[in-house]
């Protein structure tokens, strides 16, 4: 690439597959979180079910196979909301945000490789209810 | 490290130094951003002010930089906001969010490496009026 003053200059950014983010409402105060050590950071965190888009994936058939892998749900409406580029000075990573409503509960079954523990209590997964 | 199942497993990501994020308000309605060319996704965005901390610099002393170098304004109030962690899966990277009030210009002095082209309408730097 060359640069506004004509010099060249060499740019390395990470080439990304994409992923997808998903907000996942039981009911109107109600979302579905998981639960998730991060190694990178050395902890665990309660996320939005999220992951990588495969290849051949459009971001919802993504969004759907993540939300049943990571926390056992389909659902009945979904709604694209926005592109988020989270590592925008060093990768081309865009991650597709959905709203997903009209959950139903089709059991879980975590990737292997993952082995995602979900936060199941009184046989609920983790949720939070907001406000 | 070693999965819940005992087998053994290699984990890679990216040792990232932090970076900062600055919301700098030149009046209750009015922030203050750049407009940048962005290499891995082939085109101009317009943002809030931010850049990598360098070594032996405290956070606040990286968003002071950067606001200067970026917008060229000083402002006369900080406060820190919260952290983010934009790339949980394969990145240490946190982010330092700001909030920059009492903005005095100072003077435009961008990095000579990035060339940043502020836009300037009237002799302003780009501004989006919230609201």
């Amino acid at each position: 690439m060359r640069l506004a003053d004509g010099r060249a200059a060499h740019r390395e950014y990470i080439r990304h597959p994409g992923a997808v983010m998903i907000v996942p409402f039981l009911d109107s105060r109600t979302v579905v979180l998981v639960r998730q050590y991060r190694y990178p950071l050395g902890r665990h965190f309660y996320e939005i079910p999220a992951g990588k888009i495969d290849t051949g994936e459009t971001p919802l058939q993504t969004a759907r196979r993540e939300l049943k892998e990571e926390c056992g749900y389909a659902a009945r409406t979904w709604r694209h909301l926005t592109t988020i580029h989270p590592c925008i000075g060093y990768s081309d990573e865009h991650i597709e945000l959905f709203l997903a409503r009209g959950l139903t509960h089709v059991g879980d079954a975590p990737d292997d490789g993952e082995l995602l523990v979900l936060g199941n209590r009184g046989g609920r997964v983790y949720v939070w209810a907001a406000g």
